[in-house]
């Protein structure tokens, strides 16, 4: 995963031994030569085979190598590489040939994927594979604003980008609640704004460096002129609001503070920001957000409407396009091409521009949203709509979100479509819960941005993705092992068992309503509660929704004995989670485990009466009801499943 | 935990509400500050609670708040800061106060450890405590060299060693594995022996700044003139052995290769480094090592030979002193006091010296060990002998292994003694495991040094220790989820359950068995194995031993079932784990699975009976040969208790 653009099996297969060996042959093996060391790795960490090389070599020193690993020249870290390879695996040993070293690592992930293994060896199956990317641009975006997330954090989840073949990064540093990038020339940025979380220009080049390694490239976003609160807490000078002091914003949402593209000021202050941030990200592209500004300061402020009114500028738009005209500079002296979310995109924005589209049907523009309109107005652009993964939606929905779909667009056009980007806004994710709410979902949105537009069978998809997810704790990804950690939190270290059952068909509330109207919680509200164990496709209600849909639409014993299992696990909970000693935290989760086991066992009792009892009935009403509530932020999603059980009956 | 000098309960208790406020009053507040508001995320996180302030305030700005921190002067990371403070908790507040930031910040990790509930609420428990440390000298020491620890790694473990009030970090930084420290004099260092995992300047002065708001010094190591297979990896010519090439190790061990202390660029060497690296360890102490050089070079070099007989050089050790001493006047000059291992306490070395004892009477010392002959000669000293962590041995034994005991020293004698350090040499550790080798038995390390000798009673130590250990994970600690991470591997993402069993009654192999003369496992091997998920004091052989002891001095029905259910738990272990597809990892634990079972079931069956028939008898006898054997480098630590069982029956 992502899935090969040709794959053929050649029912052979390369059994792994510890005189495993890899060569590599190319200029520049910098690249090459650390990710085939942690192959290696890899490999033996999950094999327990004792690879006597722990290092591959070159190709002049080793002829022979188990694995050769070819390729012409070093990759540029740009939209213009070319990511191809061609991977061929026999009895007799592995070649990954490539045109450029960025592909050869795209190769040895792939190869890496192919391990399997029956009861006495480890193998990689035999294939013949050709593979190129369908675009170019197969990006994440992570929110350290919200909440801070250190170093090892976008380390290990850039671990996990390239092991499914995603190639930027894209680093949302400032927004309202915190300047996250130190400036050496406006030290008051940090210092006031801040509350200490930040990167230091070092670990930004340290992260960079580490992505170029990955073959990541790392775009960086200073988002204005709204999301602004941060900067205007450091300089609120530069303000659309005179006079007034700011702070840093503790809630989330979308606020008002907001620069003021009247100010000639402004644009020293951010001529001189970018003129120092700009060599510590080689990349070409620069994000100047851009997004959500609502422009009600501008609106208040007279001073800005006699500046539109003399400039000819009719809307807030024309203002804000004037503003991004006057960056698009700015940024062009500094060698980079100006990315902004689509708001951007106004008539008088130049297409030089690149737009990136979190808009489409759903926020009231037309089929295939900004990014379609974007493409056929000249502009290059990548997708985000669709692709917002804290929005907590399922796997699915973002795997079918395929970015063109039907609609007609010349070859131009087509081409303008870059590709897309999962984005992670983390106003509810701290460090501890960030994995779970990225993985394993994103490696989906890297296959449907790899992969040809033809490989979308869901149920494929998710049988790969179970191994994908499981592999990615091999990373140091914790999106599985820190479920256990909150479990154990809440229950003040007992047995876990009865909670991970329920943990198990509860879901996180979903598209934004778990913190509705960003009140419930602020950025140092605790994020170690029952929700944040939960994650989306929550694992025992995805089979046993499945199963009741199977069983519904044509009833076997077994479906219908896994199903009486599931029910009979359930109607055990309360008596499991009664025996816990109680706690706060755990009162709250008391009605779900009664309610659950009540139906459950009802459910079960009566599986093959055709009528239930008035009582049971009265009862089952009850409890379905309370567990149709709101329960600590989360939602219970086998409940629609026992209902139509329940009718269908 | 540690347990304070003094403390009362007071029978009162500082319930914990959503309005929980903290002010500080003292100079300086930044370290007081970042640990009160660590202190607020950690509480709300483990209670839930939504707290609305999310920092602390200045007492001026808050003369109210629940909880006044207060003290009198910014304290020196040093070994004559005063560390003491005095905590009262009642019914409506609490306070801590100190003589110096880093005496509160002791005091702020104590009241957390206070944090109690009911079944419906949170609060501090009420007591009187005042208390002060029992040793200057608190320490861990991480070894990077065999393996290569990131910077996340050591922050956590830093974080893990101020909960429990340790002081000293002693950072291992070169060894016959690699050098883990950048120098910009000499790049070639890192560049040919680092396999490019190595710290940066900035990085190392990141980690000390971590450290310094922790309260936690930092003492770096250069281990000379042996265990310098590194160094001589990249400047042959400093060596003892002419003409020879080296290369970074791979393998465990004591080696030979040896820096040359007759040749005078050997000096100019270490001084240019020494002086490159000293200014970014603020301590006033530097290690440099001193151990296990065997002399084997030095014997076979006629230069060096010559060298000793025209400086009247009798033995290797006044070789080697004559060495010391020219580190110690680089290290005064630049304003540093030499720390070595107890090998360089010679007649001749002057008492300037620290020595840092790891010998004692298990090496052929007398009473007391090199510690004590150390401060009766005049030099302060420091002990880990009996607190190496890697030996995976008890934590009782490293509880009791009091420094002092009944040997009687004056009172200067006694006031050279600074403590001591915990030693976590990483042949056999990655960052997937480190913690769990170094948690949670440096807890109980840590409370030998800080509180009075009398505390020591070994089952209430264990019963905190529970406490704690789970405690850790707040911080990021990954010593308990990353057991299930390893079993998840070996069972290639099968239900782990049947491998948690057997884990919970194994141990790695102890005292260095498991690498017997450090050939089975490179620095490369794979240490994702059974033996990693391992560790010492497995849960359920600790509680079963104990429960055997009790049952065989005292029978009675209660302990009888205790057993009974153990020994029902593991006879269907066998069942379980056949049900699991087969792979290579683990066929090897078949045996263990399988014979434990047998066992188990036997003594189960006939738990009542005065005989066991003959079949049986042989059937166990068989079992628990196997079960004796090394089964993947571990110790089925229930086989004595078994075996006693039976013997008694």
């Amino acid at each position: 995963m992502p899935w090969p653009k040709s794959i053929q099996e050649n029912k052979q297969s390369l059994t792994i031994t510890a005189d495993l060996t890899i060569s590599i042959d190319g200029p520049s093996p910098e690249r090459v030569q650390y990710n085939a060391t942690q192959f290696l790795r890899r490999l033996s960490g999950r094999t327990g085979i004792f690879i006597n090389t722990g290092f591959p070599t070159s190709a002049k020193e080793n002829s022979n190598a188990t694995i050769k690993i070819s390729y012409k020249t070093k990759g540029e870290l740009s939209v213009d590489n070319d990511e191809s390879y061609q991977l061929n695996v026999t009895n007799t040993g592995a070649t990954i040939t490539a045109n450029t070293d960025i592909g050869a690592l795209r190769g040895i992930e792939t190869l890496l994927q192919l391990t399997s293994n029956n009861a006495t060896q480890f193998y990689f199956k035999g294939v013949s594979i050709s593979d190129a990317p369908r675009f170019v641009w197969r990006g994440l975006m992570i929110d350290v604003s919200r909440h801070f997330h250190p170093v090892a954090v976008l380390k290990r989840n850039l671990d996990a980008m390239a092991s499914v073949k995603m190639n930027v990064f894209h680093w949302h540093l400032i927004d309202d609640q915190g300047i996250r990038i130190q400036s050496k020339v406006y030290p008051q940025l940090t210092e006031l704004a801040s509350d200490g979380l930040f990167y230091t220009q070092e670990q930004i080049k340290d992260v960079v460096a580490y992505a170029s390694k990955l073959g990541i490239r790392v775009v960086p976003e200073i988002d204005v002129p709204g999301h602004a609160t941060a900067i205007l807490t450091a300089f609120p000078e530069l303000g659309s609001q005179p006079g007034v002091t700011y702070n840093v914003e503790r809630f989330s949402g979308v606020f008002d503070p907001t620069l003021d593209p009247t100010n000639d000021q402004t644009y020293v202050f951010l001529e001189n920001l970018f003129t120092e941030i700009a060599p510590l990200f080689p990349d070409p592209y620069f994000h100047i957000g851009g997004d959500e500004n609502e422009g009600k300061h501008w609106d208040a402020n007279e001073t800005i409407q006699k500046f539109k009114k003399e400039h000819h500028l009719k809307t807030n738009h024309d203002l804000q396009t004037h503003f991004n005209i006057k960056l698009e500079k700015i940024l062009n002296k500094l060698g980079k091409n100006l990315v902004g979310w689509d708001e951007i995109m106004t008539p008088t924005m130049p297409t030089t521009a690149v737009i990136h589209s979190w808009r489409s049907e759903n926020e009231g523009l037309p089929k295939g949203g900004s990014l379609i309109e974007a493409a056929k107005q000249g502009y290059n652009t990548i997708l985000s709509n669709g692709f917002y993964i804290d929005r907590m939606e399922s796997v699915v929905k973002h795997y079918q979100n395929e970015p063109i779909g039907d609609i007609t667009l010349t070859a131009e056009e087509e081409a303008r479509i870059l590709g897309g980007e999962a984005t992670m806004w983390s106003e509810l994710a701290t460090c501890e819960t960030i994995d779970s709410r990225i993985w394993p979902r994103t490696a989906a949105i890297a296959e449907r941005l790899w992969s040809p537009k033809d490989i979308n069978d869901v149920d494929h998809m998710l049988k790969r993705l179970e191994v994908v997810n499981f592999r990615l704790e091999e990373l140091g990804l914790t999106h599985i092992k820190n479920k256990a950690v909150i479990l154990r939190n809440l229950s003040n270290n007992q047995d876990i068992s009865s909670l991970e059952t329920l943990m198990d068909i509860c879901e996180p509330l979903k598209i934004y309503s778990r913190n509705e109207g960003g009140t419930e919680y602020k950025t140092f509200s605790p994020f170690r509660l029952f929700a944040d164990a939960c994650t989306v496709d929550a694992k025992d209600a995805v089979k046993f929704n499945r199963l009741v849909k199977d069983y519904l639409t044509s009833p076997t014993e077994t479906t219908k004995s896994e199903i009486k299992e599931y029910l009979s696990l359930w109607s055990k909970n309360y008596e499991a989670f009664s025996k816990l000693n109680k706690t706060p935290l755990l009162n709250d989760l008391e009605p779900l485990s009664k309610n659950l086991s009540e139906v459950s066992k009802i459910i079960l009792d009566n599986f093959d009466n055709k009528t239930i009892s008035t009582t049971d009935k009265s009862k089952l009403e009850n409890s379905l009801s309370v567990l149709k509530q709101d329960h600590v932020d989360v939602e219970i999603v086998i409940v629609t499943a026992l209902e139509t059980l329940l009718k269908n009956k």
